[in-house]
């Protein structure tokens, strides 16, 4: 067991530090400001296997031109008053989710719903924070991606779809808020490697091997099992529901889908902290993003959904002393953590491992609290 | 065990009987019609906890005036192009349904998307109905319905959400389609009684017994888990899900959701036919109806849907023998041995017990093929 001391960055810190890196390799100021929010704001509630962490990936997409920046900006293809058809143009994909959320959000103030597809994008990060985006404007927010293939479909040995995410935030009452975001498969595989590292077995329903058989041995894993897990308890519902988002993003709007994607590789073995990226040709991601306004439903949005939050929460816990949650709630505790010490917290090596690869850039080093 | 003969209907004549019975309670015909529509097919469809063997739960709803007949029809409260907030005056679920559908098929056709929330609404039968009738139109169809309490939410003792309908259709090349019609929980009730019925354990991951324990003997059962099992397995999510729908049928249109549904209690066990309905005041069940047209995004859309559908049917199985499904495959499969039967195959005892039912309202029994 390696001794990894604790090491706290202020969320500005965090985010201006990215700017600088991105910014050494070429990505424009404003695209590489979104790009920053966005991954200082996964750090912030909790999701760092989608953070800063990566950073170093997302530095050798812009390297090798796989991502671009610079005076693009995501294109509308085909447009109703209330959908679109976008192309990423290959920029980042924070950059190009914002203009969709953005375009849908200004949909949905006009026709009471807004949903646009895309293609031509990148790894776009957390959905949340799209949905967050819509929710954080008193509209139902929904965001989709496809990904490459790590989801395993019911009964076969090997894999074919993403983990597929599903993300939905809505406004409740007084800054309350739902956040639903998950992959459409039991776990991420950052789970699973967490477990290996602590010599532990993982539960049935998690991954399969080689094989494609249920495997309880970390060190086996191949492909991710889809939520549900196996065929018996309802995997086949996960698999569908991969299968719907991949609808959304790949298939509605042209881009690459299920088995077409490329690996975007990151075995980020958190133990050493070495990043193992391969960066590759254009993915041609797909995502997709929808925004619905209350305003065109019936009066009172706000207070059932707190309502129903509320009783949720209150419900008595099956063990007389765990507390129930609603979707969003532990990235809430998460943020509370942050705010008491006054920045995210982060491995001391994840600091060590992301000023090397700054350093070879002649970017200013992150910043610790003292 | 009692020992059941199989008999076999014509789809028309289930169709047919339906419209019978639901007459003699007064329904009105065009209404009969519509319902008879969804209950046989979801027979034809191998959905049997959702066809026929409810007609008399609907049949008593009509009666006590719970589920309402004549000449109204649903109401749209609010509308813009693309959306619509409707009221299903009470009347029968499918009734409401197709209505809404319909406006959302109408809406994508002017607007690229539908987006139907309805409140006013009862029991609507299977999802997939709806769906369908969108990608039979050359639409990707949504359809959502909350349900009374059965979901235990992750931590707690006891059900606070529906089993919370999800349902996505699209249309593929030469006439094949992408049906996904599922609960939000691992499994629906009837699996359960039907293994309590073989005298076997259920797996781990479908239910809790009434301390909101995990259990495997189907006699303790009290709730259902969210899809994904327990909070290990990614059970959270499915519960995550649940909500979603919730925000997408009961918070967006103001019907009753969560733990405010009034239950529609039906204990079909099986072995002996006898439907337990308890009939109660109006439920206001809140359903979401989606229409996209895929004209509004890329070119090719059935091609690609196509290609990955047949790409995952195509996947090596696990156990080299069994076959790779995609959402929709099973029903198309039950259709067929339908077709070769020349019908729909019930256990005698159901029909009996249908017969049953008619007789007591005078309604000529239903005929099956010799």
């Amino acid at each position: 067991m390696e001794i990894q001391k604790e090491v706290v960055v202020p969320f500005n810190e965090v985010k201006s530090f990215i700017v600088r890196c991105m910014q050494a390799v070429g990505t424009r100021r404003e695209h590489a400001e979104t790009f920053a929010d966005l991954l200082a704001t996964a750090d912030y509630r909790g999701h760092q296997s989608h953070g800063l962490n990566r950073i170093d990936i997302y530095m050798r997409d812009i390297q090798s031109g796989t991502t671009v920046s610079g005076d693009l900006e995501p294109t509308v293809v085909k447009e109703t008053a209330a959908t679109a058809l976008v192309d990423g143009n290959s920029l980042l994909g924070p950059v190009v989710g914002k203009f969709c959320v953005d375009l849908a959000l200004e949909k949905a103030r006009e026709s009471g719903i807004g949903w646009v597809s895309v293609r031509g994008s990148n790894h776009f990060g957390i959905a949340g924070w799209y949905s967050m985006r819509a929710a954080q404007q008193g509209m139902v927010g929904l965001a989709f991606t496809n990904t490459s293939p790590y989801m395993v479909p019911t009964r076969a040995k090997q894999a074919a779809l993403g983990t597929s995410a599903i993300s939905c935030a809505a406004p409740a009452k007084d800054g309350d808020s739902f956040v639903l975001d998950m992959a459409s498969t039991a776990v991420a595989m950052g789970k699973i490697e967490l477990r290996d590292r602590k010599g532990l077995d993982i539960p049935k329903g998690w991954a399969v091997d080689r094989e494609g058989k249920e495997t309880t041995n970390p060190k086996n894993v191949e492909w991710l099992m889809p939520l549900g897990g196996s065929e018996e308890t309802g995997g086949y519902k996960g698999y569908g529901i991969g299968i719907m988002v991949e609808i959304f993003c790949g298939i509605l709007s042209g881009a690459s889908y299920g088995p077409h994607i490329r690996k975007w590789k990151t075995v980020d073995t958190l133990a050493n902290l070495v990043t193992d990226a391969i960066s590759c040709a254009p993915e041609e991601r797909g995502h997709c993003f929808v925004a619905i306004d209350p305003g065109a439903f019936a009066d009172g949005f706000s207070d059932r959904l707190s309502d129903l939050m509320n009783h949720c929460r209150g419900l008595e816990p099956a063990d007389g002393e765990s507390e129930v949650l609603v979707a969003g709630d532990p990235e809430k505790r998460h943020m509370e953590k942050c705010d008491k010490l006054g920045g995210i917290p982060y491995h001391s090596s994840q600091i060590q491992f992301v000023n090397t690869v700054a350093a070879k850039h002649n970017v200013e080093p992150i910043k610790c609290r003292e």
